[in-house]
């Protein structure tokens, strides 16, 4: 196992430089990535197909086979994705609040890296290098860890990325690779070289390592989504909205995994869902009063347990319950849901903002799919994860999720012992100014 | 001790009513606890008599007794600080993200209360009125739990806190008290109730508290500041500043700890600077280069030693040290201090912006005092604490402190599988419109 306190030691360092650069240094880095990527297709490709090779000897489920090949069309996406987080516009020294606290005394705060960045992956070794430009663009150091599967890969495109960073200009140990199970249970120790964890990967993944740090994470757990079919649910919306929540793709955290169903449309509501849920072979989990109305529909059906109102299927199955009023609904989703997105279908507008209001999730959305809650589709370009945290981020978590601010107070030798209530005592402005900072006069 | 997992989901059940009020209903509920106050103002003086009585009886500090006292002038400072708060702006549901995803779909993310708050706090009991105002004013829930020497004028404020909040149409369960060390670290332990922890008080009550819970903690453990008097420093203003940063009020987490002295202006800035700190009765602990200087200037100096540089002395006493270059000055700084507040002063503008730039705290001063660094300066308002993490809030918090976002989707049936680059389907639009959420059309 290497020094990890060292290594932890030199991520603190390099991103203590990154803070100081500039955002046309920092382009600079990523296209002097892209460039060594191209520089080493080579070497990477040949260490992914040693992955590959394994991967098959070892007899891995094809889907990881398929998660782990960098060969072809995917090593140009790989290009692609950092030509677009090149392009994104600087993420630091935006101002976010401008204030002029006395004459000659002016406060900003500026966004800033959130410092040392550890970031724990399956199997997809282009998610190395989607996190790594991320890393780069907003100056923040990132420690990786990826699946043991893909070690080969991840070790030559971090080579190969780190090797294009002192030429630009950045320290090579803002992006660092660790590669085994323990040296991420002794990075997850030290909370005063890590600021951040984000775990990507399975439900059994981002628990464990919740419960083995003190390191603030930012991820999701669970993805136990629902859609509620209001007494005004229109019938077309709610076919098509449940259909697409639940079948599109159904092995990812924002399919829909709970059906609610408003008892007073149980018989003119349910029964087109049911056809639609039937069409796209979904199983339903369904309650007394539901079970009946989706058997007709030609849903296969059996009986819901309590167990079901908490399960993330992840599949073709989906657990459905009647219940009396908006209120009912709404508690269903704040007791059983992981207050990821939550859905309502309704053309009643009290009701739609009822939810809006009262349904504790990072996404709540009126007449329209939860599998719209994704970064690519809230337009943040690439996603860091999504967080079912309620601090720092929540929902689909972009490059703004990797910032946090600093306070920078302009001022000409300014004492607080100037200001107060007392004889010869001044009060303070607290004016708004123009979020510009100011340029100091040269001395 | 009560039944807290009973207790934590009511706070829960009270937050979740509380995200759905409006902020008509909030102010009400304020001017309403304000009243209650006015109504319990015998009671309340009379329990907080005999906390204090219960502490001159145990022989508590007369700076303890003092902290505890409510009466007089006080009381009525409770009154205005309701009033203050009432006056903020709503916080909630403003609107930070309006993007159309595609015609009918549009997104908008709009501020809300975090959750659940559980504060801790030591022997002020106006704190508890403060703490409760804040979480009513941004519709959290919050449990207090306060120092058992204001355990009768705690119990007594929070009673007529919560008698008020029900006739305004708020769950009473709002603002709850515990009493116990023991209910607390029980309540520690129940992160899926409780969304964040903020402890005010000691530095030893902030890292137990720390150290005890896998909750998210905003709070600071260590205030070590530093002033950096530059090559370029001006010695009326470097002698102003360190004096008031240092001496002004020197039992608070903004008082500077560390001065370093750049070893070109060892003769020139630091005689005077010296002065000013014999003038305010400061003793300093300095290296070999700065002591004859500092003694000369009539300072008491001892000779420093590696752990004052690590050192919060909150008292009338500063370490010292010469750097032979601002990038020593900036190490220095990220290494042995807190991240907390460090200044600059300098008439270098080159200087001032590297040093903005390079220093890893969440404030960053230019000829300005460190004791600047705190939410009633910053025209916060009130403050509910300083933030040396790096996730959420940095720095002075106020009331925004307290919200994080949720994501609205307005849609019309839209499904994500009609988008993406196969045949008929659609790009997403991803076009910026007005911060104003739509008024749905009625049923």
């Amino acid at each position: 196992m290497a020094d990890l306190v060292a290594l932890a030691r030199a991520s603190r360092a390099a991103a203590q430089a990154a803070a100081g650069s500039s955002g046309a240094t920092r382009d600079a880095a990523l296209r002097g990535v892209r460039a060594s990527l191209v520089a080493h297709k080579d070497a990477i490709l040949a260490a992914n197909a040693e992955d590959l090779a394994a991967a098959a000897a070892s007899q891995l489920p094809a889907s990881t086979c398929k998660r782990l090949d960098l060969q072809g069309a995917k090593f140009e996406g790989l290009l692609e994705g950092l030509e677009q987080v090149e392009r994104l516009p600087d993420p630091l020294g935006a101002v976010s609040l401008a204030r002029r606290l006395d004459d000659g005394l002016d406060l900003f705060r500026v966004s800033c890296p959130i410092g040392v960045l550890c970031v724990i992956f399956e199997s997809r070794p282009d998610a190395a290098v989607q996190i790594a430009s991320l890393a780069i663009k907003t100056g923040n150091a990132v420690i990786l860890k990826g699946g043991k599967e893909a070690a080969a890969s991840n070790r030559a495109l971090i080579d190969a990325i780190a090797a294009a960073l002192a030429p630009a200009g950045l320290p090579p140990a803002l992006v660092q690779l660790v590669s085994s199970r323990d040296e991420v249970h002794a990075l997850l120790g030290l909370s005063q070289y890590i600021d951040l964890v984000i775990p990507r990967g399975s439900n059994a993944l981002v628990k464990s390592i919740m419960e083995s740090t003190r390191i603030p994470v930012m991820g999701h757990a669970d993805g136990i989504c629902a859609v509620y079919l209001d007494a005004a649910a229109s019938p077309a919306r709610a076919a098509a909205v449940v259909a697409d929540a639940k079948a599109q793709y159904p092995g990812v955290c924002n399919a829909a995994e709970t059906l609610l169903v408003h008892a007073e449309v149980l018989h003119s509501v349910l029964p087109g869902v049911g056809a639609a849920l039937a069409a796209a072979g979904v199983s339903c989990r369904a309650d007394e009063r539901c079970a009946p109305v989706l058997a007709a529909a030609g849903c296969a059906v059996s009986p819901a347990v309590e167990a079901d109102w908490g399960t993330e299927f992840l599949d073709l199955r989906m657990a459905v319950k009647c219940v009396d009023d908006l209120d009912a609904a709404i508690a269903h989703i704040n007791e059983h849901g992981s207050h990821h997105t939550d859905a309502i279908v309704t053309e009643d507008a009290a009701a739609a903002e009822a939810f809006f209001a009262r349904v504790d999730s990072a996404g709540v959305f009126h007449n329209a799919s939860t599998r719209f809650a994704d970064g690519f589709r809230y337009g943040f370009g690439t996603e860091v994860g999504v967080s079912t945290h309620r601090i720092h981020a929540r929902g689909p978590v972009g490059v703004e999720g990797l910032l946090i601010y600093k306070y920078r107070l302009y001022g000409a030798g300014h004492c607080v012992a100037a200001y107060g209530s007392g004889a010869g005592q001044r009060p303070f402005l607290h004016n708004t100014i123009p979020s510009v900072l100011p340029v100091l006069p040269p001395s």
